[in-house]
């Protein structure tokens, strides 16, 4: 007789398959007090890019909407952006020729579009227009294009003693007003890119004010280098998606003990849009992967579902 | 009659004063639900600066009498310190010369001298040399050089839902293999000023390679950007001892709800070789904390003990 299904399975939208299994048993092999793979609590550390990773990046990253939405509203006064790359590919949904200015450019775009605000008025402005902004194609708000697999993964990680963090390309900045709400995870384990802040007094009260220089671009080999400064351990359990996750990978998968890496393979053109190669290139990566034995999640075999239902 | 003593006094090396009794009022007033100045667990952020405020800094900081040590086992192999600045007044032991160098100029000689090591191998001699190095004068080990006070401090936060962090000017790296162990701060609480590091592959696994750049110079206006940067929010509670500090207090300062800002004043050359002016100047944030009304702390008057006893 097949026992029955547990009343609560915590990772209801994924498909059984190896997948599946594969992070049950970790799971389970590292909260089994006196068993060879423990890990105590304070070691059970994971990390978890964004964009691609826990939330669709097509067609652009969530950020980069965000910036273009911003960046039309002030064009009028700032008339040399309709001459200067990338803020005219930019301004003209020109996403390609954007992108072939190369990220950098474009990070330092958005850091230009915000340069002068203040901490707090760049959160409220996020927050407004997470709260509002809806995908083009989808008309859906952008906190409902995320995995819905991958949010139930962080809750059974942390409901099994996990501290999760995300370790993101996108600004540090951006996640934090709404990742809590969106992911279950706090603000203090928000890491990412960061542009220079410069403490000021503002009418008698001190204020961060936004600068037009990146400090980090927090990608490929700056990744690990961002969790050892921010947590100062090496986490037990990674998962990214492209070749800039390759490094994070290998270091988390390089300590002793116990070990998780695994990769969020995007094969799913129907149902996520998503195509084999997102944004980032993916070719190292799924290499390695593969011959190390890495867990690769093929979104359209191991996800049931891969959006949330729509509540709006 | 006079109602008998707590058993347990979480704060049994202060004397009764304002400053103890200030402590325990704001600590009653966060946590008591309903109340108007009630603040949900998550939002319980401490922050503390460390030298000077929960260890003593005379006559030199923790992590110079480190480097010192380093450096004069490594002076050999590094003809060329015996003529440059600050490493020539490091070697021969002139503080005062040094320090007129700039600590601008002796963070990059700390930062020099540990070029080219991975950050396990600084981890481990950290550790190795915070548990057998001792004080000249006094020859007890340096992590007993903590004030007992500010250590009871922690844990009364810590027992009461806030997450405590440090926010120093030493070298975050040089911090986390102690602070644990010492005053109970988890690594991934501690911010610190920290060098460039390089992601490397060396014989097959990735290593973390500190290089001789600073990166961040943790002190002064710096210290609420790194407060942004690493916890994303406001903290309600800081302390600190110098003018290093006071945009860090002011900072914690401007926030809505309730607040609390310490000051550490260096009052007590008797038993702490604390004398008024620590090597950092406290003048400005002293007259600041005295004309808002900020809590001092006066080590003569308000600390029952100063260090722990002696434990070896």
């Amino acid at each position: 007789m097949t026992p029955p299904a547990p009343a609560h399975d915590p990772l209801r939208s994924w498909n059984d398959g190896l997948a599946k299994s594969s992070l049950v048993r970790f799971v389970e092999l590292v909260t089994r007090d006196g068993s060879p793979g423990f890990v105590p609590g304070k070691e059970r550390i994971a990390v978890f890019d964004n964009d691609g990773t826990l939330c669709s990046e097509m067609p652009v990253l969530t950020q980069f909407a965000f910036t273009v939405d911003r960046m039309r509203a002030q064009a009028s006064s700032h008339p040399d952006w309709q001459t200067e790359a990338p803020f005219r590919e930019i301004l003209e949904g020109d996403m390609t020729g954007a992108f072939a200015c190369g990220m950098g450019a474009i990070v330092k775009a958005l850091a230009a579009t915000y340069s002068g605000m203040t901490t707090e008025e760049f959160d409220h402005d996020v927050t407004e227009w997470m709260n509002t902004a809806r995908h083009p194609d989808t008309g859906r708000l952008y906190t409902e294009r995320v995995f819905e697999p991958m949010v139930e993964l962080i809750a059974y990680l942390q409901a099994n003693g996990f501290a999760v963090y995300i370790v993101s390309a996108s600004g540090i900045d951006f996640l934090r007003p709404w990742t809590e709400k969106v992911y279950g995870i706090p603000r203090e384990q928000i890491i990412g890119s960061n542009i220079r802040l410069r403490y000021e007094i503002r009418n008698g009260s001190p204020v961060l004010v936004r600068l037009p220089a990146i400090e980090l671009f927090d990608e490929g080999v700056e990744k690990p280098v961002a969790i050892h400064h921010f947590i100062g351990k090496k986490p037990i359990f990674a998962f990214g998606d492209s070749d800039g996750d390759l490094p994070m990978l290998q270091w988390v998968a390089s300590g002793a003990g116990s070990r998780f890496t695994g990769l969020v393979h995007h094969t799913d053109s129907e149902r996520a849009h998503e195509i084999h190669l997102p944004i980032g290139r993916s070719d190292h990566v799924l290499a390695e992967a593969q011959a190390r034995g890495w867990t690769v999640v093929d979104m359209k075999e191991d996800w049931k579902d891969v959006f949330p239902p729509a509540t709006s």
